[in-house]
């Protein structure tokens, strides 16, 4: 059973970070401090929800993007802006709920987000969106 | 072209607020407020930017939920359920959603937008979930 | 030296919260837990900073509004829009400065602060605003 | 192993969350709306995590209530202040964490955590503190 | 009437951003991805709420500065603190916002937000305050 | 007692930010924009705060450390994890703590505070941590 997670989490992960832009996952700074944890963190995010049937991986990199945006977290933000990306998001619908953050977490939020994914879309030769 | 933008804004806020739980808009507070400014908000808001096609409404309200629930804002959350439900969100991909928020937003924004969902849910009827 | 401090915290404080709404300063709950901090914080916020006069207590406290209500700190936005008021804030630019946080903190903002603004409001028997 | 991880889960569960306080922890919610991820969150949270031996639990539960608080998580704090109490927390240093998020967080996060702590102390028995 | 709402748009965004600092307003980048919504939030942030006349543009620049100091939106901040000047905000009022930030959002608040502004008036020559 | 106060805030000053790192405290900005206000800062936070015994400095830094990472304050975590190993903070404690921000804050606070150590560590020569 684990060795199935561990797969699941393998495969996960190659879909999500293997092409686009390069950048370390968090993995590698968490395996830095303590591998073990950095293990069960990876096979609990990527292992056991990721892998989860119930949302697609675009319907999930969306809402994850979504969140990450809200929170201004422009690190994570730009990672799974490229994940989307790989596991075939449209990207206008990203700009589109980019844009969405006006009414609920303001202008700076929106203002970050587009920053974030316009260097992605840099990064992976996808600039200008036609 | 602003009568256009009225009939929109009225059409669009029908869909997402028309059914479901009783609970007053915010627009209620704007206009007791300043009706003018309440009309502008609603318009920019509710119409020029929910009636975009971009993303359909589903699309949208998947994304607006994982916002305000990463952003731990219950009230409009809780609206926000309830108008995704209208429009025909796949109650157990809501779900999904908010267990997503994890590992981005922490425990506490995962627990408050179960709670919320839970609430809506049964005022709707429709608790538990299958 | 610290006589004249005492003094200065006593009287701004009497100016910001000695009418309107009945409300529980912190500074009880404060002492509740540890009287000798309790003082230190109190001359710190009310003897040190408010009593500067670089701001006049009006200016200070839109300034005041404005953040709670961006941090969306509720009761303390509470306890400093009734301060505004006894210290003759105009009340359309509270409005006016709650619904400027649109494009910035997000309609989850504007609502709350809108809200406790008209529970302030109703308590002094000042609501509907004219 | 898995086994073990379930028994570890168990034990640190009991030590943290089996006195005082009456209040469901979030897994009651978590497995209403899904088992298996519940689960895996307990596992991953309560099981991986909280039973590492590098911090005790009364230090663990010292940095837990610090992060609450400062993110303004209030009934995770509720929760997670009884369980420092039951694992042999000093109540007088508690008291001092929450002060201490005066000049990071600002005085609406302690004024929050010192509401929430003083709840628990009374629904304990232990109020006011000596 | 929407021409009007044009021209009181670009006369209110000459008169925050016409002068001072070089630095990309947010609407550049908003018509990089999308030119009709760029211009939907520019007349609705710039044109419908900036223009109202309930607030100097003064008053309307210090509870901007305040609230997104507290918010910590560095990049709209630097705009923003640049806006106030250009506008006629008091350069000393600004510091004291920015200290009385202490007691609410907290130090990492007063401390970028006073870096910003000081970055700011090297720019515009106006360093140190006298 | 304010010359007591005095020497309290430099003696705790020294312990705290005497060596390692070398990075200007936030009171040299203070002092830029008011000598008078920044004085105050300094006396409250350092000599009323943090010179009191109800903790150990090593368990306040432990503290101010989860409190930082959780709000995400990049430059004063840093300023604040050099200080927690200047008193003396076991370094693999200050990693757990970080690594358990995992459930409260998420995994965005999480690889910040883990960059933000692991930077402080190479500049004191201290990585990597065995």
């Amino acid at each position: 059973m684990n060795d199935d997670l561990k797969k699941k989490t393998q495969e996960t992960a190659k879909r999500l970070f293997g092409e686009g832009i390069k950048m370390d996952p968090p993995y590698v700074t968490w395996r830095e401090f303590d591998k073990n944890l950095a293990n069960d963190f990876s096979m609990f995010i990527t292992g056991n929800l990721y892998s989860r049937a119930v949302l697609t991986l675009p319907e999930r990199q969306m809402a994850a993007c979504a969140m990450l945006a809200a929170l201004r977290a422009r690190d994570e933000l730009k990672l799974h802006v490229n994940a989307a990306l790989n596991v075939g998001c449209d990207p206008r619908k990203l700009t589109e709920v980019f844009f969405q953050l006006a009414p609920y977490a303001g202008m700076p939020a929106v203002n970050e987000a587009l920053q974030v994914y316009r260097e992605v879309l840099k990064e992976r030769g996808g600039w200008p969106l036609r």
